[in-house]
């Protein structure tokens, strides 16, 4: 079965090359999996075992994982075995019993975010808080309307599949939904800025026009499925403004940019120096327990409190705070944020210093453990698909995975554990020069 | 902040008479979780730590848990914790690999249908996994139209919510929703399958005079929420019958009546002798770490996978998987559920002798290890909810945690896990009696 197409996605097509164990893998999963799977990679990758910052097949091959953000803290880090393993020996339970370690853990979490964002809700994916979040800037601004960019992803959901674009032309957006372009200085230049404020604009009005009001502005604060745009940072603070002199609320998406992966603080909205309205966290949050949550001003929350109640069997469950305080507390303690910072900023210039030797590779941008490499036609900015897919698969069959993102799926997404050392940075960019060598047109 | 009404809610009515390190625990509640978070009981239940059927709170007591279906092979059962710290210590990952244990266990599980439910899909949620049948329902079926009872609960999405009527009127419902009666032998008598025949009827005609068509049919096959409805077993497939005739779908809501606890087989609608065209499974099915699923039949998805991706960083990812594995094995190694049956029936049995002596448990019923008591007024059968209430926190006083149920919040639910042995039971009985005693009229 195929479904619609996906960037870095499986097609079949390869079906007939594959060896015989991945074959009867693949015809396992046709037989018992539901609706809408798909798998990375042109040749899927099996995977058996998970240590630090990499991933073993049955084969025994070691994979550089450069790819899985949410075993932020590398895989099967052992202060989340430790905690979870306690955590299940002891108790779990839920929010409608009072519980200390909820409490610790609710405050530690806020106490990263700036003072006004000061109550938190639970739930168990990213997509939950997103919907959550949505239902509670609707009761709070009456209005309908949701402005995201063009090829944004916040989740499966009805309501947030609703809203999220990338998922594709046969995944319709809502009624109430409008897009405006991502940022993207590379075609756009120094006039992103004034373009998105006209787009906004012109987004809002169209809303009102149509009786459904401005509820909320979500964006992802890194872009990544707009192909990862870390800049400019003074953008979002100028949607915001626009959107709140509407009624709307500004929704900061964290499931990708949160928990330190940008290498400037905790929150991806802080490198833009705006202070959201809600602000939703996922992914990272356990190291792979499923936790997530939506962070919020609790006078955004007041009219929802009133009316609606919210109950999340597993979110905010003993287990999922258990693993999502060790995955805190580690980042705290081995420095997390600031490796990423580092790292991430030795990575940029190693792929720059690359891209400078192949002008296939047009753009190299980041924001800590979080970058995007442009593949681009020749003599011009127009994505090059095909070519960046070649670029990933090379990549995965010499054992590093990473992905490509992006509209036009032609930004190679880099997005390893935070944990990633100089060794291991070295490594990736060795590998990504033997790639590039072998793969773009010279 | 009080919200909207729950059943068994805390209201904070009781503030004043809470010792002090209850109320420290509302109090940083109150300053730290978002809106819509409720407790339990007119005197909140602090927890510390589980084992098997107890739950124990730090002054060191130890109440006889009755109520809570999540841990359903009881607190802390060793297998679970085994298979979860082994797996963590492995790999988490997720479904766009390809791996042998999600395929293992989604064999097993599928084994426990009938074959035509021949297809899973993994969320995170019971909310989750409804949200997903319910798009992948209205792929296949084209309408949007849809049936619930009349005080449902089916989760917390927005799409979801907007067809769960026990969220109380203040949470409306969607245009597209209609409900009918759920059973209530009690009241209704011996007519009730001829009584919601006529009301489907009329609700699919509604539906289709107002364009929407007949979508989905959800029921809850315990109908937890209508207050605990075992009877008649004749009725759900002339209902799916109906819906089935209008180009709709029946999805049987298992997160609560699933995994064993009715005692007859693995799953709720096996009592009710017709095969759904969806399943949503949840609650149970990790004993406590976040996992739930849609199961389906093939045909029903081909639609929604030829244009929708689906997927879901958490749902199905290896930990999740190892804890759903340990689960399915525990209730078969165990005998969990020929134990809900036997344990079941016992209790019902002794629950129906306490009634014989107190008029105003109008009714005992259940299924398995899911049973419900009905409390009404004197010489009639109308509910009496502050009656129901009183015996509910009567038992929590006496350290037994069971809660209520039904439109009219009057109907005792007690849902211990699968593990109850007879000694439990004994005390279950021995405690009820007591409190029935103290607290009921005679």
């Amino acid at each position: 079965m195929t479904g619609p197409e996906m960037v870095n996605g499986f097609t079949g097509e390869h079906l007939a090359g594959q060896p015989p164990h991945i074959r009867e893998l693949l015809d396992r999963r046709a037989k018992v999996l539901g609706p809408g799977y798909q798998l990375f990679y042109t040749n899927p990758v099996e995977v058996r075992r998970g240590s630090g910052v990499h991933l073993y097949d049955s084969a025994g091959n070691e994979y550089l994982d450069a790819y899985n953000n949410v075993v932020s803290l590398g895989h099967c880090h052992p202060a989340v075995v430790e905690a979870v393993t306690r955590q299940l020996s002891i108790l779990t339970t839920n929010t409608r019993y009072l519980r200390a370690d909820l409490l610790d853990f609710s405050e530690r979490l806020l106490a990263t975010f700036p003072a006004e964002l000061d109550r938190v809700t639970y739930t168990c994916t990213g997509s939950e808080a997103n919907d959550l979040a949505l239902r509670i800037a609707r009761a709070h601004t009456g209005n309908t309307g949701v402005i995201v960019t063009r090829n944004a992803y916040h989740g499966v959901t009805a309501e947030v599949a609703a809203f999220s674009p990338s998922l594709g032309p046969t995944s319709p957006l809502g009624p109430h939904v409008r897009t405006i372009s991502a940022p993207d200085p590379l075609r756009h230049g120094a006039e992103v800025v004034t373009m998105l404020r006209a787009e906004i604009r012109a987004a809002v009005d169209d809303l009102q026009r149509h009786g459904f009001g401005v509820c909320a502005l979500v964006v992802d604060s890194i872009f990544s499925s707009d192909g990862v745009q870390p800049f400019p940072t003074d953008l979002l603070g100028v949607l915001a403004a626009e959107v709140r002199a509407a009624g709307g609320v500004y929704l900061a998406d964290e499931v990708q940019a949160g928990f330190g992966r940008t290498g400037a603080g905790w929150w991806g909205f802080g490198r833009h120096e705006v202070v959201p309205d809600l602000v939703t966290l996922g992914k990272p949050m356990g190291n792979g327990i499923p936790v997530a949550a939506t962070v919020l001003r609790h006078e955004i929350g007041r009219e929802f409190g009133r009316n609606v109640r919210y109950f999340n069997t597993f979110g905010g469950s003993d287990v999922p705070i258990a693993a999502a305080a060790a995955v805190l507390g580690t980042i705290d303690r081995e420095g997390l944020i600031d490796n990423a910072r580092e790292i991430g900023a030795h990575l940029a210039r190693g792929f720059a210093e690359i891209a400078s030797g192949h002008p296939r590779l047009a753009d190299v941008r980041g924001a800590g453990l979080f970058l995007g490499i442009e593949v681009t036609v020749p003599d011009g900015t127009d994505p090059d698909r095909a070519l960046a897919q070649s670029l990933v698969d090379d990549l995965r069959e010499h054992f590093v995975l990473v992905s490509a993102s992006g509209p036009d799926g032609n930004v190679i997404k880099i997005r390893p554990p935070l944990v990633f050392n100089d060794a291991d940075a070295a490594l990736l960019l060795e590998r990504f020069a033997d790639a590039a060598a072998r793969v773009l047109p010279t």
